[in-house]
């Protein structure tokens, strides 16, 4: 379970720049031998872009055989003209690849509210069929044509019983519940029918990707894809559930360390908790504070701050009798609670030390109830208000 | 209605250094000369500050004559030894004054977490009778006493049939729903009981500091107090609201132009929509974004943003078709609807010019429905991250 490129047989790659803003890789592909089974989670957001529009209807089957991804442009709020743009892109990777334009699943990601250049995307559709290839490098370029203000191309893999599974990931901004901002396609030679992999993929999104917050905006472009392809026939379900979400949980935290701006990987654990909703509200109100985030950023142990993002889940309240705020793990443990707040034992020089690593560790203990959850986030800074300040034009 | 210092009659007030902290004004008083009707509006974090509980309490019967505020140190989970602290320094305040501890509300405001210096705080009480004023420079120094990041002090004052009005508010962090996160002390010596002032103060609140944001957090130590001493005698109670009214939504403008880190008041009117509800998780969507404001903050016409923000409230849908979003006021509005779309006419120039200004009006149409709703907020800068990383310690 590393970031390690595996390569998984009946599938081909590419990734290449036709130009749609800069020189950067903005066009990329994923194609297999033969139709796959394949089922997708997509953006809550009420204006979805086109290409979730038209990923969806072409989803409705359960089969898939190709991916077609721009970044530099999301193609949403771009109307009908928009969908027809995505749906005209699906008929070009179709005609090259000799399949139905109905087994391709168009993605966009960049700037909203612009046409696609349609020209430079038929330019880039014409040379496809040389573009595909089956080796590292192709998928490698595969992740980097997807990227926008990620600094690094993300990608997993994992054997099982003899099959491969790969999963390829963007993210870096507009990431909040509900489908963090992000693109994600995960392909496999394992047989599993879309009947299966539609209620497993919801599951594993719910436990991963859903779990990452950077910013609490919300894209309009997410899109979560599985294609498998069969071709090293039937793996136990169970077993290939395990595995795929802890590929997406690794690629849902590789999301939250390279947030835009952001210089540390935060997990929290919120446990006591009477309800899972109740978990689940403070994990969030803790890891979307600014004030967290910025003191975070800062490694000022400024625990007064998550008492305050406690305090602000108004539908439930918490003790502060029992609430206890552990950062770090292991020996460096350092704990606050009633006790060390009575005897005026905070240890914040050893909190300060901890909040100094790029990956920090905290639990929250909010009472003795039996719900936890588990949430990843980033740090706020600088950099991310410069990114976002300057970003589109 | 201007910010200016209105003197009340029978009111004083004090502002001075005890040296919580620094050598900067921390410590400050309201005092009457009568028993005043008051009412208070509260935070709705759930773990409230020592002051606020102490407040609560003391507010029950709707009569005050002192308040007595801190700045540097919040007197927030501390446990039960905050709220006898808060209580004492209420003790205090009533021998200085020769009143009973019962009429004295007590704000705290600064770091949470920390013991407040009592016995710096029992020598600051030791000299009130010759602290308290009644002069314009009194005020000021009230005004500035309570400040923490805040760059400026706040005032309001108003006339209203020979009687005055006047509030004095600090904001600047910890600025969201529910009571921005911000102290706020009216005066008047207009008669108004305390059974019609607590529902009124509660209708002005939400319509003026329950409208602004400025980071989504919520703090534990949100107060808003009236005191009516009533030497000007009776005055009708809906004018009385009304003038209440404009100061409250001043000075929320103002806590909103003097968030952290802030370089621009944006206000913002969503209309059109089909319930109140809508509009205002609607509003609130788009002023609490991190990619709005910080396009914002650049000037960068990324409209864009606002359909991803107006996508992001899951429970109602928006026609993107009968969308409008419309920049600046008067002969300067620059509008994008599906027609500017359609003909590739966003006039991106005109919108970025308008977005330099320090003080943006911006409009959302989200239908053809009967509601809207104002809300007020500021842009999102390297200056809130940098204030807040290293705030503390």
């Amino acid at each position: 379970m590393e970031g390690i490129i595996g390569i998984v047989p009946g599938f081909s790659w590419f990734g290449k720049n036709i130009g749609i803003k800069d020189g950067t890789l903005d066009f990329g592909g994923i194609f297999s031998d033969v139709p796959c089974q394949a089922a997708g989670v997509f953006t809550r957001n009420t204006m979805p872009g086109a290409p979730v529009v038209v990923g969806r209807e072409h989803l409705r089957d359960g089969i898939l055989q190709a991916v077609i991804v721009n970044s530099k442009n999301a193609n949403v709020a771009t109307s009908q003209r928009g969908v027809e743009d995505s749906k005209r892109i699906c008929e070009l990777v179709a005609a090259q690849c000799g399949i139905e334009p109905g087994l391709v699943l168009p993605s966009s990601t960049g700037v909203i509210g612009r046409r696609l250049p349609m020209d430079v995307i038929k330019r880039g559709c014409a040379t496809l069929v040389k573009d595909f290839g089956k080796t590292e490098r192709h998928i490698e370029n595969f992740a980097r044509s997807i990227m926008t203000t990620d600094t690094r191309p993300k990608w997993v893999s994992a054997s099982l019983d003899g099959a491969t599974i790969l999963g390829i990931a963007k993210g870096a901004g507009m990431i909040e519940p509900n489908m963090a901002t992000m693109l994600c396609y995960f392909a496999t030679d394992a047989a599993v029918p879309s009947t299966l992999l539609r209620p497993m993929l919801k599951r594993v999104v719910e436990r991963s990707f859903n779990r990452v917050s950077i910013d609490t905006d919300t894209s309009t472009s997410d899109t979560v894809v599985i294609m498998a392809n069969g071709l090293a026939g039937t793996k136990s379900p169970d077993r290939f559930e395990e595995v795929l979400s802890e590929m997406a949980i690794y690629l849902a935290k590789e999301i939250a360390r390279d947030g835009e701006g952001a210089t540390k990987l935060i997990e929290l654990l919120v446990s006591g908790a009477g309800t899972a909703e109740q978990a689940l509200l403070t994990a969030k109100s803790i890891i979307n504070s600014p004030l967290v985030k910025t003191a975070i950023y800062g490694a000022d142990p400024n625990w007064g701050r998550f008492v305050m993002a406690i305090g602000k889940v108004f539908s439930y309240s918490v003790d502060i009798a029992r609430l206890k705020i552990i950062f770090g793990e292991g020996s460096e443990r350092s704990m606050i609670d009633a006790d060390t707040l009575d005897r005026d034992e905070v240890p914040l020089d050893k909190i300060s030390e901890i909040l100094k690593r790029n990956e920090i560790c905290i639990e929250v203990v909010i009472g003795d109830g039996p719900y936890s959850e588990r949430v990843w986030g980033c740090d706020l800074t600088e950099g991310y208000v410069k990114e976002n300040a300057y970003y589109t034009t």
